[in-house]
């Protein structure tokens, strides 16, 4: 059962009131990146500058950290789809239910299983194969919704949709990811856009070469060729190159309007296929980059070069001191992909894994925020997370009093930024589930992991030993061992890249964080994984 | 060289100064169908209704007409892409080089030869084969351009830019077809439209229904695959649905925002593949139709729906009474496929032939405007032309001492709707130029024509008989048969059908109507089609 939500002190004002434009409503740029994991750039987001920080040409982010405060404990999810529809609903995914990325197409779950697939081409049907100990949770794998009573989907307001009311011209440029298709979700129009340039279902791009018509060839085509972007077929204008340029038309009437605007510029790199951006790779294969080392960091220079060139519109249309920019991205860095070059599941070093994982390498992100004339340039490292998005836009662009079917979990973190207000406290609890198997083969620091952060505290539950602790059929042995593997305990500030697990050292604050992810969970009814022995849902931290 | 064109008597206005609405900036809606002929709804266009009319159910374009100017003697040119970007343009197809529809691709040639194709999927390069008499004219096969310098294109200013200038929010949903992919002219946003819905370089849909997802799935894709739809993946939404439903998405910030704006609402049906829409399809099986001639008929009912779902929605917002409605089609009826059942080459009686052809069939077309409490009910029977619509629209939004790159052929006609002003002279000569082969066989009727109308009379040139004439390889009395076959003449007040050939009873008009083709060439540099004999152009009208 949803409760309306009433946000802060301020009066509840009819929406028409905000139609005109105030000096108080600022443009704002929401710029995301796709799996850019926290240490692919020379900004410093952590206490040091780790050497990865040393292997990117990123002088566009160095530029506008120079302006923002730096989050150092900024979270998204483990992957794309939670993230982006936590943005839209302020949600936590735990509570919307979308724990996993969204398929192209409606009612396919993207849940991989012994032998099964998540690939567009190769639909796996998210049910266990034999000799699974877990199977999918009942998730709502159609995404988010701007109606009610669509199926496995979290019905909700998006927060775009109170920026269009309020008079923002609100332009969606790049990936979506939100709904498969076939649903309303899946449209940006429905979600208060008043332009779409190719958002859809797709969470990767078919391809990024326009030479490539950006995979829209018969010989290259599934449902993750990008559209919209038919003037630079044939030619080799980069995909992120194209999207930026887009961007820049659709912003031409707001500008001229006067109207204030939000820009979600949505890069699909650097998701996958990590293929070289030519402009770039050279010089990374020059420095003695592998192949797919060069490549991925082309990518990253690409969408560095379109952050360089939305700053520069932004000044020559001067309109710089009136646009709040925020970087962001929507999930750690892919460790966990050959293309990628590399040595798997090092790539976010000093964090542990990358994306998918609930360890800090799969959801310690970028964050930057930019509030000409109001940021507190520098560090920030209160805890926030990808939900606060909501609140925290709605903030910047002075919308008050609006109500939302779903309950926003989410906090402004603005006050974080200007200095004026009250942001989250530090010891806020954050909470992450990933209830789900990524690939065909097992990955044990990825599958079906839950986490909860509390001040320096995270506890991680591994759900596969929490079930196994359960299990009646195991020996009581067997059983005690998965008990004591569980539940593990990192101190952040210590030992950021969670390698020494100190549960046994502190049972009380195991038990406080147990408590705390359990009780969030029962409140927020959040999915978990089917226990195939016994086909009962797996249990939660607490009950093991 | 294009000089600057001054239209009006107005004073030049700098544009800033039309950016806040008045009263007299209504909104427009252009309800552009396709390939739809002349006789295929109730609404009596000519001088009586023919039994043609008597067969399709169109009781929204009867509602509309009933409050409009209804244009008896309105032309487009004989295909898509000329009369669009005539539209766009105000110039006629002659003068723009434009003359046959844009290829999906840049630099493909559309022109069919002896063995040739125009598919999207077997390019032909519209060089001749042997045995051809003519080879393919050096027209703009890239389309129209919004910046200079792009090879086979035609550099214009847009008439949606004008718009969008004086504070128009634009809305373009639909079929574009102006441009090939890999050129500027083929992005919407760079002629000024502020939103985009399904616009590329297709001139047909893949596939009308969201079941075969508009064509996008890896078994059924191609070029012309819709974009921007994937809401309705899997779902049995009609695509002329869900093109009117995304319109009305799109109006929602203009609307609330009290901007004036101008949607361009191009309907991808009627045109191949003429697949039934099964939601009106079966009533005109029932009634004795063939089951392409139901097909055909049930594309069109969902046509006169989505013009209904119009009008309503202009009511229900309660804007009906300040927004302008022009309803038009972008070539004659096809009479030449398959596909849509019947006997070829009639589907458009009392008219001759049709989509191809300069005979009236392929170039007369529907044509209705109504402009709220200002609006002349009734029959207007004026001969207007789709080059027209830049200057009619430009004065419909009051838009004054615009100025462009281009010498504008077109008249503003909406004197003749409103009574106030003069329109254009019935006696204006009108130009229509196929200087193409159309399909791998040959089609007398549709090949190689031009025409032109003055008045009641029509001329109509055969340019391979008039090259024939000229072949010295051939024997004087083949040379002179051909000359006597080259001009025909037809007095169209008296043979609606072009069955009565008069030239031979009346060369002074023949002279003075070739003269004035000629000359028109002449002027605007016209390509002919090249005489693969000699290499060198057809030869004009008055040189035969």
């Amino acid at each position: 059962m949803k409760i309306r939500h009433i946000a802060g002190l301020a009066a509840l004002l009819p929406l028409a009131a905000c139609s005109d434009r105030t000096p108080e409503r600022p443009n704002i740029v929401f710029f995301l990146v796709d799996d850019f994991g926290w240490v692919d750039s020379s900004v410093q987001y952590g206490d040091e500058l780790y050497p990865n920080n040393l292997r990117f040409n990123t002088p566009n982010m160095q530029r506008l950290s120079e302006r923002s405060t730096v989050f150092g404990n900024a979270y998204a999810c483990a992957v794309s789809t939670p993230t982006r529809t936590s943005i839209m609903t302020g949600m936590n995914a735990a509570h919307t239910h979308i724990t996993n990325w969204t398929s192209a197409m409606r009612d396919t779950p993207s849940d991989a299983t012994g032998g099964g697939f998540w690939m567009a081409e190769n639909k796996g049907s998210g049910d266990a194969a034999a000799g699974d100990l877990l199977s999918r949770p009942d998730w709502n794998i159609n995404g988010i919704s701007p109606v009610p009573g669509v199926t496995h989907t979290q019905y909700a307001n998006s927060l775009v949709q109170y920026l269009k009311d309020a008079g923002y011209f609100t332009v969606h440029v790049g990936k979506a990811h939100w709904a498969s298709a076939g649903t309303p979700g899946v449209n940006a129009y429905n979600h208060g856009f008043c332009v779409n340039i190719a958002g859809t279902m797709a969470g990767m791009p078919r391809d990024y070469s326009g030479m490539d018509n950006y995979g829209n060839t018969k010989e290259r085509w599934n449902d993750f060729a990008v559209q919209n972007l038919v003037e630079y077929y044939g030619t080799p204008t980069h995909l992120t190159e194209a999207l930026t340029m887009e961007a820049f038309k659709a912003l031409d009437y707001p500008i001229k309007h006067k109207q204030p605007f939000y820009l979600y510029l949505s890069s699909y790199a650097t998701h996958t296929p990590i293929q070289p951006d030519e402009r770039f790779a050279q010089k990374y294969r020059d420095a003695g980059m592998d192949e797919g080392q060069a490549a991925y960091a082309s990518l990253v220079e690409g969408v560095d070069v379109s952050l360089g060139q939305v700053l520069d519109f932004l000044d020559e249309k001067g309109i710089a001191d009136n646009t709040v920019i925020i970087f962001m991205t929507d999930n750690g860095g892919n460790s966990e992909n050959k293309q990628k070059g590399g040595v798997l599941h090092t790539q976010n070093k000093p964090l542990r894994e990358g994306k998918g994982s609930n360890y800090e390498g799969g959801i310690r992100v970028p964050l930057m925020i930019c509030a000409p004339g109001r940021t507190r340039i520098g560090k920030c490292d209160v805890p926030v997370i990808c939900e606060d998005m909501f609140p925290t836009i709605l903030d910047i662009a002075g919308v008050r009093g609006w109500q939302s079917v779903q309950d926003v979990d989410g906090e402004s973190i603005f006050p974080l930024v200007t200095g004026n207000g009250r942001g989250p406290s530090p010891e806020r609890p954050l909470v992450f589930h990933y209830p789900h198997k990524w690939k065909p083969y097992d990955l044990e620091d990825i599958d079906f992991l839950s986490a909860i952060r509390i001040g320096d505290w995270k506890l991680v539950y591994r759900i596969k030993e929490g079930t196994r602790s359960q299990l009646e059929s195991l020996s009581p042995e067997v059983r005690e061992a998965a008990r004591a593997a569980a539940l593990e305990l990192y101190n952040l500030k210590e030992d950021i890249g969670e390698e020494n697990n100190v549960a046994a050292r502190h049972p009380d604050v195991v038990k406080r964080l147990a408590d705390t992810l359990s009780s969030r969970f029962r409140r927020w009814d959040t999915p978990m994984p089917i226990v195939v022995a016994t086909g009962r849902p797996a249990p939660l931290p607490d009950e093991i």
